[in-house]
């Protein structure tokens, strides 16, 4: 049975009050309870799955969009894997922070809290639908999801799992829910749910997060695209430069903290870029540089304006020569995405003016930007890499999807 | 000169690296000299202000709104000693927090930036633009000022007199600009620049804000209108019900954090309301109750639904019966605009599951909800209240003006 938005967004704001007071040891067990059932059900989901594919095949789709549609034992393992090592992970719900006692005797504390009602719009992967309901409802929060009308069937009977699962655990199933009218109308609807959503977070490529923040009026956490740079000092240590480039723009191509653009200095470009080349040229590594790029090294394509900008996600990268650090700091902030920025130096000043100057969610000294990853900072979990400065900024994990109240104890006090 | 939206939200975005980089002392240098100047040219700052005043006399303006837009040479002094008393706080840029090593030797912690270019939308109030320039400039952001038409002239001279004193002390000016189209298409527009400014902050009644927030298409922090609550609990010290109710609701009441509604236990509505209606005929205030209430003491308005949803800002007070706690919890979560709620109680069970249960941005055992003050928590001056859960939730000072970045050293990572 299709609910109407309405519908789902009353029933989410009724699951608010029971989750916001459900503990540690309830999450959990309906976690385990989740991915134990999404395991079970591996069959049911699978099937549900083939016809999508099947659907998307007919339709014409390319290869790559097939595959990430596509559900197998190991990816629903992946799934349920996801739901037990949240379970492990601590409840970021009722810490206080910073209680302090007023002279007038009142003690102020902030509570962290969930959010509230967390909507989810993101297109073919079914995965993040068990992904998303799972940081979310660790923290506390009931989360409304909007997948891609390629994933339809897959993603209802996620959902449907899901939902007995919490149900067995006497858990308010209303946690999750799925909008099943994937019309454009009902998207655009959903953007502007205020006094239902507290927050929208879209998952995806960079169209639909601009539409996602063109048209929503519920606060959104817009997750980004990166156009990452690596700058090289005059006073780099070159292999060390050589092998962070290496791995920053090839270790893994389609992401979003892959190195898209190279900044070095003119000083250095002599001794630098022959043996990057040698060493990109390992994985076909299309080159665009400048003019003095252009003059120092051999099959180079001259890049235009356009390249700057250009988050490719691809075997290509970009050079700019620079004549200082104010230069290379002063391109990267006018083109860069606000993602992952890096800088490879000896020199203590032009590291610690990099940090500081440059305007990114995540800012490198002597490493590779693509450590800009909820997993390798620790958060054990990641719903995404906020490029906003509002809110959270960088990897976003479980506190990412919180906020705090004040709570005051007094003993009678008035305003004077 | 009038600037275009465009020439201006570009000098704000040019403004923001000098002002990234600029250190407390020239911040504050620059404040105090603002504040002298502000004082040492009140004449030229009262005479633009009596032509707003004489236009708004003409336009047959109500003495009210009169009175908001005035300017005075106490008020004069009250923005000079606001500048001077941030220029005394800490600067809230440039700390680290959490700092930690990961198992690879990557050290990361969050370095407190400036969020950027904020907006401002305001109304009549000259003093907000010296107020929230003040606020901004110290966490290090441009501020992009939209005023009220009818003080037009008071704001611009306001922001030339700042203007000139950064100037004078080798800071970019563009630091402050001020929209002078007042214009309605104007203002939408200025909704939507993405790409320049950061986030808007509306300040003013509930129409400004519900504007604000369905138009922009840049992030929004929410301030906020405080339909607030006290609960009367069973076990209420009586005495000190009074005292704070009385102090809530009448210590001044065009405030959104006064209090508007009282929720009562029925077994203590007869030891409560006779001794509560004769405090606040002290003030006239005039009750509205369901009708237990009405049952139990005379000269009280019956209250009808709308009464339950209403911010009066008057001598009003609304008093619903309830059977039990979770009956008042329910009853102020539904109705309660997210501002500030307190019990009243001397039971340590409910006084707990008031705190945990209750979604607002304050939360209050045994106080007067008039608390819910930048300078009453000890933050030393506020940009607002927000009522919103994303960013920042409560009264907001200088760190709600920040934004983080993650500032990571390495020496030579790479990713596996």
């Amino acid at each position: 049975m299709k609910l109407s938005l309405t519908e789902i967004g009353t029933r989410a704001k009724a699951a608010e009050q029971p989750l916001r007071t459900l503990g540690r040891t309830a999450k959990d067990a309906a976690l385990l309870k989740a991915a134990e059932e999404l395991v079970a059900k591996s069959d049911m989901l699978l099937a549900a799955n083939a016809q999508d594919i099947r659907k998307g095949e007919e339709n014409g789709m390319k290869p790559g969009m097939i595959d990430r549609l596509r559900l197998t034992p190991e990816r629903i393992a992946g799934m349920a894997e996801g739901l037990t090592q949240l379970a492990a992970m601590e409840d970021p719900i009722g810490e206080v922070i910073g209680m302090k006692r007023r002279p007038n005797g009142l003690l102020i504390g902030q509570q962290r809290v969930p959010l509230g009602v967390i909507g989810i719009i993101y297109e073919s992967r079914p995965n993040v639908t068990a992904d998303a309901f799972g940081l979310c409802f660790k923290a506390g929060n009931a989360v409304i999801l909007k997948g891609g009308s390629d994933a339809l069937l897959s993603n209802i009977a996620i959902v449907q799992v899901i939902r007995d699962a919490l149900a067995a655990c006497n858990v308010t199933p209303d946690a999750i829910q799925l909008i099943e009218d994937t019309s454009r109308e009902t998207t655009t609807e959903f953007m502007k749910m205020n006094g239902y959503v507290d927050v929208l977070i879209p998952r995806g490529g960079a169209g639909l997060i601009k539409a996602v923040v063109k048209n929503s009026t519920v606060p959104v956490i817009e997750t980004g695209t990166g156009n990452c740079h690596i700058y090289v000092d005059e006073s780099a240590d070159l292999q060390m430069a050589v092998d962070i480039i290496f791995n920053a723009k090839t270790q893994r191509i389609g992401v979003c903290n892959a190195c898209e653009s190279l900044v070095v200095h003119e000083k250095i470009l002599d001794a630098l870029l022959p043996a990057l080349k040698a060493r990109l040229d390992e994985k076909q590594v299309e080159l665009r540089g400048d003019e003095a790029v252009c003059r120092t090294i051999p099959d180079v394509k001259e890049a235009t304006e356009e390249d700057w900008g250009t988050e490719y996600l691809d075997y290509i990268l970009s050079i700019k020569t620079v004549a200082s650090l104010d230069e290379a700091i002063a391109h990267i902030n006018r083109y860069n995405t606000g993602h992952s920025e890096a800088i490879i130096t000896q020199d203590y000043a032009n590291a610690q003016r990099f940090l500081n100057e440059i305007d990114a969610a995540a800012v490198y000294v002597n490493a590779s930007t693509r450590f800009t990853d909820g997993f390798e900072f620790g958060f054990g979990a990641e719903i995404g890499i906020s490029t906003q400065k509002l809110h959270a900024r960088g990897p976003m994990g479980l506190t990412a999807l919180t906020s705090t109240k004040y709570i005051i104890y007094g003993n009678g006090q008035v305003r004077p």
